[in-house]
């Protein structure tokens, strides 16, 4: 029946059809956006991206601001039709990841490419091509029927990749102004099957830099050897202290608020696909060897300890027998319900002084993990409405893997917060060619169509 | 009465007043070879470097020519008076290390600066300001008599910062060429206390790289975290597998062939000074906590196991929250006697299949521990014709610290083998404003003529 009615819908929906007119309009549009660097990491080109997007609200038809902070700032959008009517609000992010390693990229990662029904793009996946696509669903929208049928307001932020280090205080000082019912992110990829997907939570972050400081040069290895203390070691023999070979982390109290999934948590699990060879190749591994059960149990429930990045002494061709002065490694952590940032920063704290005094700990950002039910009755509107816009089922998971700055809504508002990540499981975001497939892009607008519609239906009813 | 007539020597000597008058003649000819980089990791200028030395060579009076090889060219000179007589060979080497971190020198590393007293350049101490010290005494020599007083064969590899990986070969190939009754090589640093050095031997070197390889990309640390495995901390746990954090090294069999000092050792270690303040400043560290004898034990009788560098994922400003898809350790292992770098090696690569059989091992380049007795007539001529060059006792050392090719004199040629160290202890040779003070320069000069005197003195007698 609904598979029905949502093909029936696709056909005879104005607002589609122009859509699907305007499909090389749209398509510049995100591009003018994946050319303009925005990499929050280092800062190039991210004020400009977000003159870029607010921009883009305006021709919409919202009214738009950028709102400067201490950090990157906020692009900010409305469109109120009835103060008191449901209000809808809608995340995204401007800034992206680093594109290096560039050698890799098979196309240049700032000049938008089509190849094979995709578009490759540093961001074109994370977060771009999901947040375009709403709000070009939002502009076809007032195009066709002159008003949208519920409020809608949106946020986009300029330092998700840095952890939304400023975003839990942005919206706690416009709390007035971001009142709303729901909160609504396309970000992230589909499950692995390529199958809708909806997300009801995200695991937490917590990022951290560790620096050893050996002599205050670097020394002969010969000449010193076995004298001058080595950090490269230092934090070898700390690192190995914090996390056994087996992946079970050692810091003390690490898993006192870790919760197993519940009953409801299970169920979800039990009805989600999952296929171990389409899982691998989308990581760029050989089948993985893991059961349904404990795939999902690690991804969804289990919290992380993970090196991105380790740096000491000589990195180049051949040798340099030096014992490095400086050694650093990057870490973030993942985190689970009820797991909360600044416990955990401290029990890291504590364990580190405890092992290695002399390295230093640098908080870089955090966000806390965030759940939203499944049974609320706007949930449901959004997952039908999703269903109707793909033409199958989505897949609901209880949490994504990755993290979201999704607790400011259901945390600091106090609203209910969904997560429809639009991009293809093999999307490579964070990585060398970043790639959003053209089927997904046009999905993710006919999703958003739906879901106007849809939440207008249930907060009449 | 030694110091006496070393005084009187001085005065008179007239190879020493002309090396005194040609003083900016000679500077000049070192900067010549300074401005050339010759960096063996990169290949770059090294060729170039090699014709200037064999100019320098030809210019001092020597048939010299560049000996092509599986790596970088040998340069080889000679001069034979007498093909029966005595025959001194003088080893040193043409190549440096990288220059980077280039940032922290204070003057470009390829333009030789003198600032209080001291050349700054890269190469400067390890090893061109050495050998060219060597190259200038013969020439002041040659000027002055017409002829040396014992033969002298001249040896410049381009390949000691790689470890030598060829000159063993080579001097296996050129063995009747280099016939000789000494090998006398100026290399690394005089003792802390910047007294007068003399080295019988040095520690053995093997140096690695391990590699590896998780997924085929660097993968979302939230999507993928607890999935994709990580080779950063997989090196990690390697490597702490295979030493302690007490320094102790863990690889099975490592200590079998490690001999503890003899008797004749802890008299040679009993008679050296050390000062913990000067030593630990000499290497940018506080007053070291070691005493004398664990201070010289460490670093002439026992090996190491150093990490030279670690690598992996991103290493930038920020963070960049990835699993990264290669991980990479270069490691440098300094052996003592009787150590063989063949056993050490199989011994890692067992350890590693045991523990990480993924991690690839490549070997990048090794030499044998070696020594020399101080009581051969040839060595008591060295130290006596370095004692009258210094105007004082030089300290002698069972061994250095640090790696030189000597194993292929003592154990190839089978000749004894001598090293007598030009540099100033705070040379900063592998790091950053490397440099050589005017005075040890010139004391490497005046070093060089006393030893063909006590040489020709001790071969005729």
């Amino acid at each position: 029946m609904d598979d029905d009615e949502g093909a029936c819908l696709m056909d005879t929906n104005p607002v589609l059809r122009l859509l699907a007119q305007r499909e090389s309009a749209n398509l510049e549009t995100l591009f003018r956006l994946l050319r303009q660097p925005s990499i929050s990491a280092t800062g190039e080109g991210v004020q400009a991206c977000a003159e870029m997007c607010k921009t883009l609200l305006e021709d919409t038809g919202f009214t738009a601001e950028v709102l400067p902070g201490p950090g990157q700032p906020v692009v900010y959008g409305e469109w109120v039709g009835d103060p008191d009517a449901f209000t809808l609000l809608i995340y995204g992010h401007y800034d992206v990841q680093p594109p290096d390693p560039v050698s890799l990229w098979h196309s240049p990662p700032f000049e938008p490419d089509v190849r094979d029904g995709r578009i490759y793009a540093r961001g074109v996946a994370d977060n771009k091509g999901q947040f375009v696509a709403n709000i070009l669903a939002l502009h076809a929208y007032l195009k066709t029927h002159g008003r949208l049928p519920v409020n809608v307001k949106v946020v986009l932020e300029g330092e998700e990749e840095q952890a939304s280090v400023n975003l839990a205080q942005f919206v706690r000082e416009y709390r007035d102004k971001l009142r709303c019912d729901l909160a609504y992110t396309a970000d992230g990829p589909q499950h692995a099957s390529g199958k809708p997907t909806i997300n009801l939570g995200v695991r937490g972050i917590l990022t951290l830099e560790l620096n050893a400081q050996g002599a205050d040069r670097d020394n002969h290895s010969g000449n010193r050897g076995n004298i001058a203390p080595n950090p490269a070691w230092n934090l070898v023999h700390l690192l190995s202290s914090m996390k056994a070979p087996d992946g079970r982390i050692l810091i003390e109290g690490f898993y006192d608020d870790v919760e197993p999934p519940s009953d409801t948590d299970e169920q979800l699990i039990a009805a989600l696909p999952y296929d171990p060879t389409e899982a691998g190749a989308s990581m760029g591994l050989p089948p993985l060897e893991f059961d349904k059960e404990s795939f999902y149990r690690r991804l969804m429930f289990e919290p992380t300890l993970n090196i991105c990045g380790f740096g000491s002494g000589y990195q180049g061709e051949g040798s340099k027998t030096i014992i490095p002065a400086t050694a650093t490694v990057k870490l973030d952590i993942r985190l689970v319900l009820d797991q909360d940032p600044d416990d955990i920063f401290e029990k890291v704290r504590r364990h580190i002084a405890e092992h290695a005094p002399h390295v230093r700990v640098t908080r870089l950002g955090d966000m806390q993990p965030s759940r939203t039910s499944a049974e609320l009755p706007v949930c449901q509107a959004v997952i039908r409405a999703v269903e109707e816009a793909y033409g199958e089922a989505p897949i609901v998971t209880p949490s994504a893997g990755g993290s979201l700055p999704d607790y400011v809504w259901t945390k600091i508002l106090g609203v209910p917060s969904i997560i429809v990540p639009y991009g293809n499981p093999d999307q490579a975001n964070h990585s060398p060619n970043e790639n959003m497939r053209l089927a997904n892009f046009e999905h993710g607008m006919q999703a958003m169509v739906q879901v106007l519609s849809r939440l207008a239906e249930t907060s009449a009813g």
